[in-house]
This record gives structure tokens, sequence and C-alpha cells, in this order.
């Protein structure tokens, strides 16, 4: 069976999250549905990252199997027809490999995370970004956030709920920018745990507001101590940005 | 009574336009009834262009009088309380003097119209930008575009239903710049006509697809005559991104 992969983007405000489920409409389900009307069969999609209930994406990556060989950009423009109105899209579509596996062959996933610095509400960013009045001091932040960096037990960060084997893992790259009134995080590692990214800028946000020292990320990630870790930010302001299938360097 | 001015954000897309109405909310009339929450009598707000259904502001400026004086910073955070769940908020709030008139003493508006040239529907943008499939040229666009700088009859630009005195207008800038798959619009004059900037983008887009010549521009400008405009840009992609009151160099 042709396999094909795909880049999705997604606005996840009214979705209860990537994953197939009971509780709410999800964009695995809303890609299945829309993909299933180019087969004869019920199309399965498969995501390279489970997000959360109102977590975005620029560049999910997904692949499914049809039954019979269609063009991928004739593939990528059908689900899109059958997508609407959801608020998905399939950017682009490729012909894969048979054995090409969009979550188990990541390498690298990019996530995004935007705080909005300023008094006013959200009118044009509502629900995609996360809004905090406190002046935020983003270079002490990316100081702070240096800590994170390599292999470490995350456990300080993980979601109870979080069901990895492992709370070990190796953060590639961290970094805070300030551009304006808007704050941004960006994060890479072969995977994170569970709400790991919110969980790490939640915190980053206590020492940009003042109430902690930059020294204190680098304590709570080495008390392994799930209750050391500071208030989760919201799901509005992250973004799976992209997932990368490159060999990693040594 | 004190006068304030104010900065204004808002998402247009759930918006029969600027301007109090009978067919459909307005963003006037949300201001005014979150203002009159602080004053005895009913609040007016003035704004200084008054954007069609559709259209976001990022910039747009008003003015209002109250019975008492309330700190600017109040009287933001106030309305911006009142104005709940509108997609509406008032940036920052100023002292201003009681002859300031956010509309009759504007010196400039500038807009911003965003188009997002590719396959796939928006997403994460959609009311928040025109997306074309067919490819653009921006470099032409922007060659295009510099015919309509300077004091031109601008009836070519003008909806059938602008109540202007005058198609004579006087346009400041106007640039056309590709970032990624996004092409933006910026452009400024004193005032505008009615659909003017839509007009224009329209007509550009004509140019960018390869449809009309450069030069095509300045003669459908010569021509003062709106049957040879191109098809009007829809109002999501428009944004109001700001109005001087800075006196205009000679």
């Amino acid at each position: 069976m042709p396999r094909y992969k795909l880049i999705i983007e997604y606005d996840g405000a009214a979705y209860a999250g990537w994953q197939r489920q009971d509780n709410g409409p999800s964009i695995q389900n809303a890609l299945e549905e829309a993909a299933s009307a180019l087969d004869e069969a019920p199309v399965l999609v498969i995501g390279a990252g489970r997000t959360d209930a109102g977590v975005h994406a620029t560049g999910q990556v997904a692949h499914l199997d049809l039954g019979k060989s269609i063009r991928a950009e004739k593939v990528r423009d059908a689900i899109n027809a059958h997508l609407r109105p959801h608020s998905i899209a399939v950017l682009e579509a490729f012909d894969a490999s048979p054995d090409f596996h969009a979550r188990f062959d990541a390498t690298a996933r990019s996530y995004l995370y935007r705080i909005i610095n300023r008094r006013a509400d959200l009118a044009l960013e509502r629900n995609r970004a996360w809004r905090l009045a406190a002046p935020l001091d983003a270079a002490i932040m990316h100081e702070a956030a240096q800590a994170l960096i390599g292999r470490h037990d995350f456990t300080t960060f993980r979601d109870a709920n979080c069901q990895a084997d492992t709370a070990v893992k190796t953060l590639r790259e961290i970094s805070v920018e300030r551009h304006g009134d808007e704050i941004q995080v960006r994060t890479t590692a072969r995977s994170f745990l569970h709400r790991q990214v919110r969980s790490m800028v939640g915190s980053l946000v206590e020492v940009g507001r003042g109430r902690e020292s930059a020294s204190w990320i680098g304590e709570i990630l080495a008390a392994a101590d799930r209750t050391r870790c500071g208030p989760v930010a919201p799901a509005d302001g992250l973004y799976l940005t992209g997932v990368s299938y490159e060999p990693l360097k040594a």
C-alpha cells in the first residue's frame, strides 16, 4: 500500500487534542475522516506528536496508507477539500517509503511557545498565545533555560499523567527571545515528556518576573521533584513547529 | 469633560465593521457599551478610521469623553474588563487635550494587507489573511505599486459607495515584500477612499500572478475609471496598523 507523509498546520483551540478520543473532536479524527473519503477502507493517520487540547501546530508530521496510488499533491488537495470547515490544513504531502513511521522515526521535535507580555487582553491573538501582564526579563529567562540543555532526569517538568517509561531525556536546544511585546521560547529534543515544554515555560516565567533567580531552574531540575515545578503554562501559546527525520549527529 | 485617546486592537472577523449600525455588532458599539460602564451618561467613541466588516486593527485610534477624571491606565483596564468576551482590546489610553479629535486631526493612516501564497487552506490564519494559490511575484508587485505614490485621482480604486467629496488623494508610501509564503503590502496616506487599499491590492495581485504587466497599474490609475480596477481583495487580510497625528512635512 502506498504510504504518504503529511506536513500539517492546525489551530488547536477547537480540538480536544491530536489523539482520537471520546471527550471531544480530535485533529487525528478529522484527518482520518477526510482521508477516508479518498479510499475504500477507513484510513489511519499516525502523527509524530500527540499534542494536547488547545495546542497548535505549524509543522506536525503524520503518515497514512492508501489502498491505491494517488499523486501526493492530489492527496494534499483532496484531504484539504474534505477537511473544510475544520481549522486544519495539510501544507504538503510526499510519497514515503512503506517503512516510514512518523512517530518512531522522528529524531527531533521542535516547539515554539509564545507569550504576549502586556496589560491588555488578547484580541487578534486570543487562544494563540499566553498573555502575561507582569513585565518579563527575557534575557534572564534565556540564561536560566540553558541549565535544561543536555541529558537529565526531567521528573520536575513531567505531568503526573505522563506515560513515558523514563523521565530521562536529552534537551538539545532552548532559547528565549523578546520581539517587541512578544516573548518566544523555542526548544528542540528527540522527544518530550507530557507537558514538559509547558512546565519548563511556566517555571521560566517565575524567573522572568523576578520571583526566582536564574539558578533556580537548575536547582529544581536537579531535585527531580514534580512539586518543585512552577505553574504549568497554558496550552494556548504552544506550537509544534517541526519534526525532523535526519539522523542525529554524534 | 476629560478626553482620552485610545489605541485599539481588534479581530474584525466577528463584526459588521467599526461603525455603529443596524445590521450586526460593531466595534464602536462594543467600545461605547464598555466605556459607558465607567460613566453616568452614554459615552461616544470616535474612531480615526471606519474599517469595514472583517477588517482588523492593531493600531486603531479613538477618543472619548468621560464625565469625571479617571487615571488613563484605569480607563484602559476598566474598558478591557467590560469588553470581555469581545475580541477587542484597548492597548493604551492617554489623557488627551479637550480639542483632540481622533478622526479630523489624523495626518496619516497606515494599513497592512497580508496575503498567504500557498495551496493549502488557512488554519491558524483563517480570517486573518487572503490565501492565494497562484504563485505571486512580490518584486514586480512592488515595482508596479510605485506608480500609485503621490497625488492622483484614485477613482479607479474607489468603491461605488464611497462618500468622499473628491477622489483626489495623496498616497505617501506603498511597499510589497515577501516573507516566506507571506506577502505583505504596507501603505500610508493622510486618508484613503472607501475600499481603496483592497482595490489597490486586488489590482496588484493581477500583476503579481502575471495576468497584467507592471505598467498596467499606472495605466488604470490614469484612466480614472472604476471598471478598470482588478477584483477587490477580501477584507480578511486588511489591518489598520496605525494612525499618526504628527504634522506633515512639506
